[in-house]
């Protein structure tokens, strides 16, 4: 199996360290030469990729952000062989799709757009491990969901990589649920690390319920890559972050007010939902 | 050594399960007799406590309602003797420590106010167990910080219940950290779980990313008991909920404005914050 990785930080330094495991020749290169370089001293990759290469990949992964992807594959797609796989790794799906299709059907490459459910707070080679996508789910997004020929050769493509899962989705579907599900998650906890911490007991902070350690979990974030997934999103993120402040905003009202009934009708309707997710998701 | 036990329910009947399992009396009662009894049969207690028993309890727990244990203490603070500790569960701190002080002043007992660090989602005597509170920390607020006899008692009499960490603080800061750290993650929760389910794929949800997970874990929640620690502790928790409102409008208007420059600058504050959180806690 020959695999390419454009871009080494934590998802595509991973990618290549889970293939090199798995027993695959694999070429890298990122637009920082010193991590190039680093990757193939660690034994990460076998050797630099570049377009003279193209027609020896099973699959290029674009572990990049949107924008570089987009790029990439303007200035790639006419070097790439149709035997060729191009798998993206972006967080959002339907602009980076768009140009992926587009070109896959001009110049005869299969594109699909992928998204590793599977990350770590801190990002970069230097945090990459062979081990990251164990288990995790893949989301991918082809042209068309009903090619069962694509969708084997992705399995068999993907699973050595360690992931566990495959699930197969639309680009709209994609970018609305990661809204809600991975984006605003995110965007609270970054604002909630904000909260109450300057006057407060770390003593105190270090040991209250994991409930604080949940919601501040994600707080640390690579401003750069999030703006850019925020605002390719923010559609989407735009709308569930309005909807958040209208909640919020009615116990706000309530405390205010110092009302128990509509705090307790509040907290009953959220519980509520609460069961009801649980349901869908069991 | 003797326990006595005010409200058998998650924690109450947890603790009676503890202080079993470390080979206590226990005497408990509840305000349903259906719970005491059953109680009963399932050898949580051994027997039911009333007033007679006070005088041979190390320890009386009121594992009840902020307003049901100022009640209690206020009906039954003229027959409590000096030996007799009592320690109340309650989420906030402020007005059971004022009324347990005075009341402990005046009719010549020991009230400490107490705040146990561990929950389950779901409560009642059913979802009781002996090992909630292994490792866990129990908040401490005594009349005097500096009663050194008293903490040794309080140890002593704690650790057998499986507490691994006493945090000895006041009320009033008690009340201020525990309403960013546990009463606005509860809050949060439970609102954040009233977005985007409705349209969403369930499979999505089910797989996308831990962060989602483990900011709708204590969307479930006792709307009754939440209430009135959210209204007791109102002046605090609107503070940290005013603060979020607002930081969280000015991610909303850099994604109205699509500017990327605001965002980035927002999401750097936050990472910076994060990273200063942590190494207070470390």
């Amino acid at each position: 199996m020959n695999i390419g990785i454009v871009g080494l930080g934590l998802i595509g330094g991973s990618l290549a360290k889970a293939y090199k495991r798995a027993g695959a020749a694999v070429l890298g290169c990122d637009r920082d030469r010193v991590v190039t370089d680093y990757a193939r001293l660690a034994e990460a990759i076998d050797g630099e990729l570049d377009e003279s290469h193209f027609k020896s990949c099973d699959v290029i992964f674009l572990a990049i952000t949107p924008h570089e992807a987009v790029r990439w594959l303007i200035e790639n797609a006419p070097g790439i062989p149709a035997d060729t796989l191009v798998i993206d790794c972006c967080g959002t799906k339907r602009m980076i799709c768009e140009t992926g299709f587009d070109l896959g059907r001009r110049y005869g490459f299969t594109f699909v757009g992928g998204h590793p459910m599977a990350g770590r707070h801190k990002g970069g080679f230097k945090n990459s491990r062979a081990e990251l996508f164990d288990g995790a789910t893949m989301a991918l997004v082809p042209a068309k969901r009903d090619n069962i020929l694509l969708l084997e050769r992705l399995k068999k493509l993907l699973q050595p990589a360690g992931f566990g899962h495959l699930l197969v989705t639309t680009a709209e579907k994609h970018d609305e649920v990661i809204a809600f599900t991975s984006q605003m998650t995110h965007l609270v906890s970054n604002a909630f690390i904000k909260s109450g911490t300057a006057e407060a007991d770390a003593e105190m902070i270090a040991i209250t319920g994991g409930s604080y350690r949940d919601f501040t979990r994600v707080a640390y974030l690579n401003e750069d890559m999030w703006t850019e997934l925020f605002i390719e999103n923010r559609d989407n993120l735009k709308k569930e972050l309005d909807m958040l402040l209208s909640e919020l905003s009615r116990y706000e009202k309530a405390l205010e007010a110092d009302d128990p009934e509509e705090l307790r009708r509040l907290l009953a309707e959220g519980s509520r939902r609460k069961s009801e997710v649980e349901k869908i998701c069991s």
